[in-house]
């Protein structure tokens, strides 16, 4: 049921893109609370989501007008696609997220990740 | 780094907390996505994890005058905790909250076995 033919279809899931809006939050408090040594929620930006989409080459895939929260949605789909067919894990992402300060470079290494190990049929 | 000494300390933990209602809102998105085999995103009213925590025998560890997002900060605390420290996997949260239409009864569930696998020294 969490089968998309090709990566475009995967980037304007709307119903993933809610979905990974709720991963992402998770996958990266964890990674904050484990930096920090306490439990922290918090959300992640749009703006960091997006910048990350680009940084990891997957803005080109998309239509040329797309809003900044368009973008955004994207990258949370690809993130817990990769998740629900079992190609990148939580601790995976998470591991990805704590080993830098910046959450755009630990946002573009999860989404490369995810590109590279996702397939279609 | 996440034990803490009693379940009142749990209950009471902010960083539980704030962790928690981003692991509650991913898992409770996860049955609900399971349940219409389509992906979806979801947050948890505040109003259905203060009442799970009555029902689970939970509301008398806390001080009487509470307010009902203070209760459901204690149910997303326990809940995160449990599974921080292995005692109950996302795949058993998201089984129990799918087996009920009911988020309630849900998250009663998920609350129970919660309280009843978590161990202090």
């Amino acid at each position: 049921m969490w089968n998309r033919g090709s990566l475009k279809e995967i980037l304007t899931d709307h119903g993933l893109a809610s979905l990974g809006d709720s991963y992402v939050n998770f996958v990266y408090s964890l990674a904050l609370s484990n930096r920090k040594r306490e439990p922290e929620g918090t959300k992640v930006k749009g703006s960091i989501l997006a910048e990350a989409l680009r940084r990891a080459g997957l803005r080109e895939q998309l239509p040329s007008r797309m809003s900044r929260h368009a973008l955004a949605d994207a990258a949370e789909a690809l993130i817990v696609y990769a998740w629900l067919n079992d190609r990148l894990t939580l601790n995976e992402c998470v591991r990805a997220l704590g080993k830098t300060d910046d959450p755009v470079d630990g946002f573009t290494c999860v989404l490369v990740n995810a590109k590279e190990k996702i397939t279609f049929p």
